[in-house]
């Protein structure tokens, strides 16, 4: 699937028509951890002049890569509007808050089609105001709620957003019967999974995978060497674990003494843990999978056939065809659902409705 | 992957460039029970006057496509140049030998890039000179042969031609525990392997899928009707079958009364089967894959998880990773290798080398 492009109309535009703009700008962002955001920046004749995005978690908010682009073609902003698919936030993350920078950029109105009631953003109409900011929403709320439905569901339930990956065989196995594992996927598919563990604050595996496989749960580019920024490396489950584990290696990382997701969830979100990727076992994605605690699904496949071995997915309690978990194909965002990986293919799934 | 383009280059090409040309146009086929071959007519000066190519069974051969483009166009064919993949055939079949319409169309040279010699085809070299037409034979013999390869040699071990057919969740159940499997894929992808049953020669399933599941193993269109061209249905294995099954409605119908696929395939190819499509279950599956018998692979995945179930795979004596079967998605002929249909997908997969 190719990526889309979008289309910028020229003329005036509506409310209606920017704030439109602002979703399909939100699309070209990459979907995960973070909403899917696009902010367009007009003049008060509804006349476009910039339209930004966010490409993920790390990179700048829609708002300040709209505000960037102005300030790179030296754009007067006094005056000037902005349309933006979700309320700027009010934190000081990796990236400072949107609400300050579009207030010091001299916008005068900001229409926002959501609200983002999450803990950690909250605020920034509220502080648009209080700087003299005309602030309101509600533009296309319907379509904006809809492309983040998944993201807001867990960010309300104060949780991590959590990917699910798998590499397994065409018949779903992720190891032969002898255990051997290494490797299912070519290097293309496991330099992507690097990437990534790059992109996730943490990365979970239960601890038969951390005795059995003895990964080192680190992001690691194509010759090996860790990247900069490594996500904290989980542990679930309640069984002790050999200190000469490859993971142990490294200081940042945890054993979560439990079997049950949700627990594991509060632990790590109660320590700043955005973005989770659960990267087995069987029975830890099961456990996952059953609570419906899935929020992306990433399956690379490799063109192998096993006939028997380790199973990706372990026991889902599941017992009649109209009961299995259903996915689809995520068409949202630039991230193309269906790719292929040297020879293997990747698939970014997400739950059905 | 949208489909490929054939250019076709102006001006006078060398022998070479115009057996080149065939086989780009040979490309342009569907792969499957028939090897791809195209046909280029050329003037004695080396000018193309037609592009022709074998669409699979049952449609004109690459030449006959051809000779019908330059009957429809009123080219005067005396004295030109054919340069076509394969050795015409000589055979009357479903199309008619092309040994005889080359010659009758006038043909003065024709050079082909590979003999035929299986039983069906093989004489038609000869069958020219003896009409007077010269004949060259070798040019881009290796590539030519690359293409088929896997057709060639299905053809002298005298045995159909297989495509084994999987519908299977992501993680490889055919089935739930419970045995429900109706329907793991969506209407689209079910029409599509209608489509299939209604090119092959033969369908097989194991007795244990005939009696668990009870297909009727008829090409059916969208409303259900059974279409015109009916395979022949076959059951392997050594049971004994209740004769209300639903197959047995039919007059086409045979058991083969072995567990062994090359006793099944001599017995299939002896009635004059050149394309076997085998459905299942895991069993007859397995035992295919075991042998290295199955040609291509036709995996439809539904985007669901099941996590326990009939695995559409059953065991293939296999315990560790590097012995695992090596498949790729097939990047040749124009019937793309990886297709959504619907909700799901379908990979065709070649046996790699």
């Amino acid at each position: 699937m190719p990526a889309k492009t979008l289309e910028i109309p020229g003329g005036k535009l509506s409310g209606e028509q920017l704030m439109q703009l602002a979703l399909d700008a939100s699309l070209q962002g990459i979907r995960g951890a973070n909403p899917l955001v696009g902010a367009v920046l007009a003049n008060s004749r509804g006349e476009v002049l910039h339209v930004g995005w966010h490409r993920g978690a790390g990179s700048p908010h829609a708002e300040a890569d709209a505000l960037a682009q102005a300030r790179a073609s030296g754009t007067d902003l006094r005056g000037t509007h902005m349309y933006v698919s979700l309320e700027p936030c009010n934190h000081t993350a990796r990236t400072g808050p949107c609400s300050r920078a579009v207030a010091d950029a001299g916008v005068s109105y900001l229409h926002f089609a959501i609200g983002d009631e999450t803990e950690d953003a909250a605020g920034g109409a509220a502080y648009l105001r209080s700087r003299g900011v005309t602030v309101e929403s509600g533009l296309l709320k319907d379509r904006a709620e809809k492309i983040n439905r998944r993201w807001f569901a867990a960010a309300e339930a104060k949780r991590p957003w959590v990917t699910a990956k798998i590499a397994s065989t065409l018949d779903g196995f992720i190891a032969a019967e002898d255990g051997s594992s290494q490797w299912i996927t070519g290097t293309q598919a496991r330099a992507d999974g690097h990437e990534l563990r790059q992109r996730a604050d943490a990365i979970l595996v239960g601890t038969q995978t951390a005795v059995t496989d003895n990964p080192r749960l680190s992001a690691r580019d194509s010759a090996g060497r860790e990247s900069g920024n490594q996500p904290l490396r989980v542990i679930m489950g309640e069984r002790d674990l050999p200190e000469d584990l490859a993971v142990f290696r490294d200081s940042k990382v945890l054993q979560v003494r439990s079997r049950r997701p949700r627990v594991v969830l509060n632990e790590l979100y109660s320590r700043g843990v955005r973005h989770l990727m659960v990267e087995g076992g069987p029975t830890v994605v099961s456990a996952f999978l059953r609570e419906n605690l899935v929020d992306e699904l990433l399956w690379y496949q490799a063109p192998k056939v096993l006939g028997a071995g380790r199973r990706g997915v372990g026991d889902l309690g599941i017992s009649t065809l109209s009961e299995a978990g259903q996915w689809e194909i995520d068409q949202l965002g630039m991230q193309p659902g269906l790719i292929q990986l040297g020879e293997d293919l990747r698939l970014h799934l997400a739950p059905r409705n």
